[in-house]
């Protein structure tokens, strides 16, 4: 059955996979599963035609046979319970990491997000510098939480999951910032090291150079 | 097998149902499992013990036999894919359900969370009134969205499922404030009929009362 996913058009951060395009691309790396890509423009998302797809006009979307999603976590769960490689098998750990990927999407990256866009929205504002010492203060310490919880293990369970894809996918959006700390970077370079992690980047990434060229492509075959 | 949830020893919101056991009282109620509660205080919940269930020292978590859950998604997701009652059978209507529940989590709630946290803690910052007015419509525009997507129909998708009542849970925070349109307003209030709805509502009102009259309830069996 084939398989579509709708991403950015123009990726916003020029590369760096931070869309959320990324996650899901990532997950049918890991699981072994070929995808084709819609490109939509900033327009198009906003349109009546992507809306029916996504009440929000966002990206991601994914297309398998007659299973029609939206919402990353979403996603990346139907990906993780449609094929193995992602969540594991008894009962008690499965639902440890479907846990991980609800704290990723509703615990830790409402936080990182309202900094950003508060950077893009709020800076020409009188308040932006107090407010984001603020931000970030909130941050650190939910982040802090989670690296308490990691300790010293590779993984925030016993193994790989489809938790720790949407947690690195979320904490790489601090990639570079102080923020994050040492044995948080160190947990987001190791799942950065997977093989998988390499496709889906270097897949959003070739859409980026070819919009840059001026060409666009249609769809993208993994 | 016994399920024991976790929730506020003392309701920061007097009994309203606001806090994130609510959606979890709910979703046993509407399977018909009975839990029991175990009340912890604000001290109990940064302390290790409660850490070592809840990594970000919140409420609620879950002990359904050997599965251990936080995150109140996860909580309700597992609960509908454990009993009947929320989540359609079809694998397309149930990742729709499921897709809900992320957007409600996800999509919805951090803003509504953005502008109340706002609320309490910058309250007294000079930028208040100027950023209030930004957050609110930043949250009526993604709440168009929803009431797009509902148009005509009772629920979100076909039937009740566990996306409603995650969304609905998070809607309620909104509940006697403008930004809460009339469409949406009559959602909330069809959810709030529902008689699982009224037993969930009424089992963490009495924690409240029984706390306003100086006793601690140790377990409230629903």
């Amino acid at each position: 059955m084939a398989i579509e996913i709708t991403a950015f058009e123009s990726s916003p951060d020029r590369g760096q996979g931070l869309a959320r395009d990324m996650p899901v691309r990532w997950a049918l790396e890991e699981v072994g599963q070929d995808y084709s890509v819609r490109l939509q423009s900033f327009a198009a998302l906003k349109g009546a035609d992507h809306r029916a797809r996504q009440p929000f006009g966002q990206i991601p979307t994914l297309q398998d046979g007659d299973v029609a999603l939206f919402e990353s976590g979403a996603i990346v769960l139907h990906i993780g319970s449609t094929w193995p490689g992602l969540l594991p098998a008894g009962l008690p750990a499965r639902a440890r990491a479907i846990a991980w990927i609800f704290a990723a999407v509703s615990s830790v990256e409402p936080l990182i997000v309202e900094r950003e866009t508060a950077g893009y929205l709020e800076r020409d504002q009188a308040w932006f510098d107090a407010r984001n010492a603020l931000l970030g203060d909130r941050i650190r310490r939910r982040l802090s939480d989670v690296s308490v919880h990691l300790g010293a293990r590779d993984w925030l369970e016993d193994e790989f999951t489809a938790g720790d894809l949407m947690m690195v996918s979320v904490l790489r959006r601090l990639k570079n910032d102080s923020l994050l700390s040492e044995p948080l970077a160190r947990y987001v370079a190791r799942a950065e090291a997977r093989p998988a992690f390499g496709r889906a980047f270097h897949a959003q990434k070739a859409v980026f150079l070819s919009s840059q060229s001026g060409r666009t492509l249609a769809a993208t075959p993994s």
